[in-house]
């Protein structure tokens, strides 16, 4: 028995140092954060909310989640660590933390941005995660995307002690604005650049912007004039899943007309809302979902008849396949369904970007 | 300050008669616990480990997690509920709760089997959740499956109070025994039914049993007896990720032997690791999966040579697509991994059955 405790003691103690020896010997930078449609005040929010007062306080609470948000740099260390804090929310059942609240990092490869490795959350609000190690010292440039549902309150990079770092910029040409719900933030991807602007902007090399807000893109008047203050290329609108058919008929011309007067020439893009898998058996769900997606279509039609130019549409048909497998919980995608969501919108989207000259 | 409390106090109160009424006014029953390779005495567990007592501690823990387990019955209930308890573990952080602790639900549509809606696990060890509601009154075929990395202390399925629920039996013909890692246990698949075996079950309508054993998979003598004496039509090792070159040299045969040995004439397909994503940046990873998957090569070559008759081979080329994105942490597939696993898995499992007639 002492001898089983001798072996645990000792064992604990050789798992402590060798921790040590992964994540402490290293030097750890801060780094511009990045993704973001305007620079903000407190660098880690995605927007400035305290110069929209009258948003909705959940928006405005969504928005300081670090969803889409990254750092870009260049190092030529052989290993890639990270301390990062967050707020003491702890995962969705239907999130995984390393999403929620983690990180990952994607390497550029033969001209490609290449998933290197996760940082994984601890149980405290505070981690400390080596990202990928034993690599070669070549210099190399990498992305880390931050958390996607969880504020984040710090971050910092660390690498090899004797490795250089230093900041890079952007990678990524253009603006892409993406308003919509919690499928835009990035529900249930399985780490956070594996939500679908992000996997845009590393298939696309455009700067796909994150502006999702789990259940709350009901395109408000006052969210509607945020969006169209913030400067884009494109505005690609993917908020029906959370508007009911009345927000629908409502809201729908004002968000649009807003973006466009202040945007004159930027295409516009509406999504239909995909289908919720549950939906099949839950007739009350089913007809909630035909109702909002006839409603959007008509509106969009009405916005046709008005004059307003540059519109384009892209149908919930077929959007997760047909084997009823591609979202966690019926109602939010995989990484399957990610997956057949971005087959169906990349080539739309870049269509539209070829024909109005962006790209 | 005193009205908005008051709304809140009403609100909270108005919640909970509501999740009363959706959960409570049901007639809750327990069914026989399927899926299993034999009948167990902890219906939840699904080995009796007890039986063999050699085996390593961990392997035993992990045969307590419910992966693979499912109930089967038929109900007109318009709403399916249920109530059960775990253990007090919570979810991993490449893993979400649905998966790790909670619930899914399929039912038969037009001769398929179909996802309809998740059991949301709580914060605590007991939880009850709707999982779908809202249907018609006809009579319906219904499995639901068990937390995939938890111990399953209960569970009991709820209908309308006014509703009929008869046991169903096992829908899956055949037995196939697939023996291996976390990546067959079900780790990182987003729900219950979408570790491969059970999605293989109901793509095929054959009885896929999972004996994934998390980082346990490592061949040992006291294991491969469990497995021989697991009456099988097939059986399928994917336990190359957990063994070292080393173990893969000196216990592969024991264990592919012993199956033979115990059943004559069953196939054995044996299968590759698939590549550890992060592997490409770290090179020891890199090095380890190659030869893994060089060693496990050469003692299947070895094997035939010795004149082991009926044996496959699944090579990992191209298990995960090209595109670096089908795993959630490097190690475990997500829902796009085990996608394009499956789409190379279940042609070639399927033609040995045929080449064997046993479909």
């Amino acid at each position: 028995m002492y001898r089983t405790q001798l072996i645990l003691i000792l064992l604990s103690i050789f798992l402590s140092f060798q921790t040590l020896a992964q994540t402490s010997l290293k030097k750890y930078v801060s780094l511009t954060v990045l993704g973001k449609a305007k620079e903000t005040e407190n660098m880690f929010h995605r927007v400035d909310t305290t110069k929209y007062p009258l948003i909705p306080k959940s928006v405005k609470y969504l928005l300081t989640n670090s969803a889409g948000l990254f750092v870009s740099f260049k190092t030529n260390s052989t290993s890639i660590a990270a301390k990062w804090c967050t707020s003491d929310k702890k995962s969705s059942s239907n999130m995984t933390a390393i999403a929620y609240e983690g990180l990952d990092i994607y390497i550029k490869k033969d001209g490609k941005w290449q998933f290197a490795g996760v940082g994984r959350p601890g149980t405290k609000s505070c981690s400390e995660s080596v990202l990928v190690s034993n690599m070669d010292s070549s210099e190399k440039e990498c992305l880390v995307y931050l958390p996607l549902y969880d504020e984040t309150k710090s971050l910092e990079i660390g690498v090899d002690e004797n490795a250089k770092i230093s900041e890079n910029t952007n990678p990524f040409q253009k603006q892409i604005i993406v308003y919509g719900s919690s499928i835009v933030q990035g529900a249930s991807a399985s780490r956070p650049g594996l939500a679908y602007p992000s996997r845009l902007s590393r298939n696309t090399g455009l700067n796909f912007v994150n502006i999702g807000v789990s259940g709350s893109a009901k395109m408000e008047k006052e969210v509607a004039d945020m969006v169209s203050e913030m400067p884009g290329d494109v505005y690609v609108l993917d908020c029906v899943p959370n508007s009911s058919p009345a927000e629908i008929k409502e809201r729908t011309k004002y968000l649009v007309k807003k973006i466009r007067s202040s945007n004159p020439i930027a295409p516009i893009i509406i999504i239909q809302t995909i289908v919720r898998e549950h939906g099949y058996f839950d007739k009350s769900v089913g007809l909630r979902v035909q109702q909002q997606n006839e409603e959007i279509k008509r509106q969009l039609e009405e916005l046709v008849k008005e004059s307003v130019k540059d519109l384009y549409f892209i149908s919930a048909d077929n959007l997760l396949g047909n084997d009823h497998e591609a979202t966690t919980d019926g109602t939010h995608p995989n990484d399957l369904g990610f997956d057949r969501m971005i087959q169906k919108f990349q080539p739309e989207i870049l269509n539209v970007l070829k024909k109005h000259k962006i790209i």
